[in-house]
């Protein structure tokens, strides 16, 4: 499908409508089959013991699927999470920031569905899987 | 299966090891089959238009099966999530306190599974559904 | 949500519209609040050892939301299945009928939740949890 | 991780220890990183309508991923379904097979996860995806 919005302007919307995640997650690269999303992990993503927490990795593939959509139907939708299903299949590493690599599997009228890996930057083992369902509001 | 730790040593235990998470989420009541907790909402939970975010009822399902399996197998364990599915079903209340209801279905040797329901508090509706697994390291 | 259906005409619902599961689960019990339905066992069911297969415990949910749904909306509708998630948390026991107790969680314009848990016969410890989104198509 | 079974040797097996499977399910190819199978759709597959069941697609989900675990460990070992998550996405083409491509994303001591995206032969979007997790039994 037809990209509507390039990297640049999602950037740009997540520093307008989201400015208090826009300083934490930023997007890499689009094109017609990806969205790379970066977490610039600090300290309020950790737990105890240095690993980055589960609800910061959850966020993180929320965020990445939702402009993923986005870049395909353009800012002025307001899609909503319905489902979501996350896999923590590995330790992050300490200290690297998290690269999220979506994929959108489906973009209907009114449901679209992307899933994500996730990977500590410069590691080839993904540390969590998600997938997620997002509810497109009907066009007025 | 029985309790070895009641609704008080869980909050002073939350307050010990999570003292970021102690001042957002507080057990409320706790027996046999059930385990209530409180997201006490405030600004930090919130997304643009004033709605609960996702990642925070993300986080606060998985505190509240995390403390639920504690409650059965001690504060020694380090169990972590390995996988987790969430529904989104409705819209918060604004300006209410949300209430995890958890019950665990398994309690393994290696194996947890517990779900969650999530109400604003004084509805009856629930507005989120969760279920998650957990890992157990085995004994030293 | 008020029924419109009771438990006799869901089972003839089932005859009519799916005669080769009717022989295998029946709706044993219908309130407001759950929906009871048996899967009657047999050797189809049982993978090498005796154990009743995922995939036969999958379509017992799957069917016991569905009528569920229809419960509440009646039989016009063509609900179709968007999203199931399946916790397989025990064996059942050999040669015991499974029982699945629905509740529907929301029923929406558009999208239902329902979850399920499943007993061997006369256990108490679910042998598996589930949980699924319906997607309603909208009235003509 | 390195293949100890062939595309053969699990077709092999799945004769030899599911013959009730091995006539609906084989296995087209399999490398390092992903392995194809097939289901040969026949009538029992089929809801009224001539669409392609739920319960089927999960079944080939299932076997699709144990088989992929199996040409990593051989199979010597008894891997069990611990979760399930599906999402079904569009309607599967009447009268084509269904080809299921499945990733091991981890192969861990106790925990395995796997991910499939299922198609209709020859189309490209795909019909569902679905992630799985396997328990993996101690070595003796």
């Amino acid at each position: 499908m037809a990209l509507v919005m390039n990297h640049e302007a999602l950037n740009e919307f997540l520093e307008r409508a989201f400015p208090q995640i826009a300083g934490q997650v930023r997007v890499e690269t689009l094109d017609d089959m990806q969205l790379t999303a970066r977490l610039m992990v600090s300290e309020q993503h950790l737990r105890p013991g240095g690993t980055i927490s589960g609800p910061a990795m959850f966020a993180l593939a929320d965020v990445t699927i939702y402009l993923a959509i986005l870049a395909r139907i353009g800012e002025v939708a307001l899609a909503v999470t319905t489902n979501a299903t996350i896999d923590f299949m590995r330790k992050p590493e300490a200290g690297c920031d998290l690269l999220a690599e979506c994929r959108i599997l489906k973009l209907g009228r009114i449901l679209a569905v992307g899933d994500v890996l996730i990977r500590s930057e410069g590691a080839e083992e993904p540390v969590a899987r998600c997938s997620m369902t997002y509810s497109i509001p009907p066009k007025r």
